[in-house]
């Protein structure tokens, strides 16, 4: 491992493309995983998990853990089950957000739970997860088991958090920190951490790897809780507008809550509750998101934890892998622009 | 181990108290394991997993994975986290289930998700069974791993198949059998099967548990299906004809379906499509069910399985142990007496 600087400022439009590349071969023998490991002779499971698996997802966790293999020069193909595992709870918790979230559309299609209805998708998310734990003892590594189950644990507890905070304005940055970090980051992280362990590379790669998916995850996220209130339904692929129906209260409401005058922090309340959610409405929030600076800081701080991840990649040397995993935070935090 | 034979004539009312006493002390241990780790800074975790498992089951799971530990004279503890392991999945599962049925009672209780809703329990539902992970994982054995991530897999998949199966009164017995297999007994089988694993009796000892739990599992929804049918709500804690009403197509139905004439035939599956859903169309159909022996065979296939389960114990040594196992199953078939 070698030191070396990386600065987060794009010269040009950034793009997933030499992560893909990178992974190109490795993913092809994840998908096969994938497809042959939701097979069931119940047919509505590999018919509703392959809506949702074959339906233009990024594989952005899956890629992400080849992808540090990659780093660390792992030349095994343990990791081929491992990412359709990190996969196969990333579509479980999908599968049941959308339950949870009486969610209509996901990227840009009709969701699973619309389809097939909500008993189906609590239960196919059930058998996927399942699945994923059945890939893990396939392989064998308690070390990897032991990170990815904590990693199951704590998205369900970011998961509970944000519903029990769902629709209260007044939760804090740090508050709303915690539960993506919960929800989101640790599934990053932990994807990104196991190919560490998978490699052989000890404590401190792990950590590092670990961080690097953790912060990356993080502004992953709140550039999502941006694009939200930035972007238009077609180019994110599902309902612009959806937190703010849901009463969902992301970070950058929580910044225009916390700049707000009284009046301001009046139409916040209202549009949480879940009294303010018409088209007209979300337009006056955007607009207030604009003119406080909520959504300018939202993609300030998402950009700071995107500085974090690829500094947590400085211990390793330079090389094609680090390149595309650079790129890949430059991506994310890019998607909003 | 020694063969010896043990009829299924009770001479007395059958209880479970030999077994409670059997596992008394070790109980204690599993309770403290769940309650310990049920925890959660997230307040909603707690309180709402408390409610149900606080909630008067009986932890008939747990005890049997305790009672095998006890018929095989394991002297450790492992057998402690594994339990309440057990004990997580079905947790989680029950949950799941209320969700799916949309019930509203349980074990004489307002459900989870009717007080705290179907997003809660829900996410609730896949934090305990993450935390079972945790649990196994640090326990260390991969082969508990490999048994309980495959029943895990094979109940997910038993539930869908429910599903698919749900309304259809042309469901088959053969079918109807595998789908309570997988949504029942695989757990059955499986808590009692990694007694034998932790207490390293070989691969005979863990199939002879596997088939005594998978038996009594059988037997068991059995029972309860004809529960549903024979009893009264005070008694079973849960809405008498609530398997009618939500259309589930279980084996008295499937009996009194194929024995039918074409008017009752007309009748079931009127009923089984929701058309037919009074108190007075329950009672009607409670009629046909006994008038065609359904009800009767439905418990007479129980004790089949019953006895098999009991069969399956042969090789073990007889013992307090052992008795308490067989006195098990002579209390589950004996329920709708």
């Amino acid at each position: 491992m070698s030191a070396d600087i990386v600065q987060l400022v794009p010269n040009r439009t950034p793009s997933l493309e030499p992560m893909m590349q990178l992974v190109a071969a490795d993913l092809n023998h994840v998908n096969a995983v994938i497809l042959e490991r939701m097979q069931s002779e119940v047919a509505l499971i590999p018919e509703l998990a392959g809506h949702l698996i074959a339906g233009g997802g990024k594989r952005m966790r899956p890629m992400l853990t080849l992808a540090s293999a990659a780093l660390l020069d792992y030349s095994g193909t343990r990791h081929h089950k491992l990412a359709a595992a990190v996969e196969f709870i990333h579509t479980a918790t999908l599968l049941h957000d959308d339950v949870v979230d009486g969610s209509g559309l996901r990227r840009g299609k009709r969701t699973a739970n619309i389809i097939w209805g909500n008993p189906a998708s609590v239960l196919v998310g059930d058998f996927l997860f399942s699945r994923s734990f059945e890939l893990m003892v396939e392989d064998g590594s308690l070390k990897v088991l032991r990170i990815l189950s904590r990693a199951s644990s704590v998205i369900a507890e970011g998961e509970v958090d944000q519903l029990t905070a769902q629709r209260r304005v007044e939760t804090g940055e740090d508050h709303y920190l915690e539960i993506i970090q919960a929800k989101t980051a640790a599934l990053f992280a932990a994807a990104c951490r196991i190919s560490a362990v998978v490699a052989e590379r000890g404590e401190a790669a792990e950590r590092a790897l670990d961080a690097y998916g953790r912060n990356l995850g993080i502004a992953f996220q709140l550039i999502d809780d941006a694009i939200d209130y930035a972007s238009d339904a077609e180019t994110m692929g599902k309902g612009v507008g959806d937190d703010f129906r849901d009463g969902k209260v992301t970070l950058p409401v929580i910044l225009a809550y916390a700049r707000g005058t009284d009046s301001e922090r009046a139409f916040w309340r209202a549009a949480m509750a879940g009294e303010r959610a018409s088209d007209a409405d979300l337009d006056e929030a955007t607009l207030l998101l604009r003119s406080s600076g909520a959504l300018d800081d939202t993609l300030n701080r998402a950009r700071l934890f995107g500085q974090r991840a690829i500094d947590a990649l400085g211990p390793f040397a330079a090389g094609r892998a680090k390149a595309a995993l650079v790129e890949a935070v430059e991506f994310a935090v890019a998607r909003a622009y």
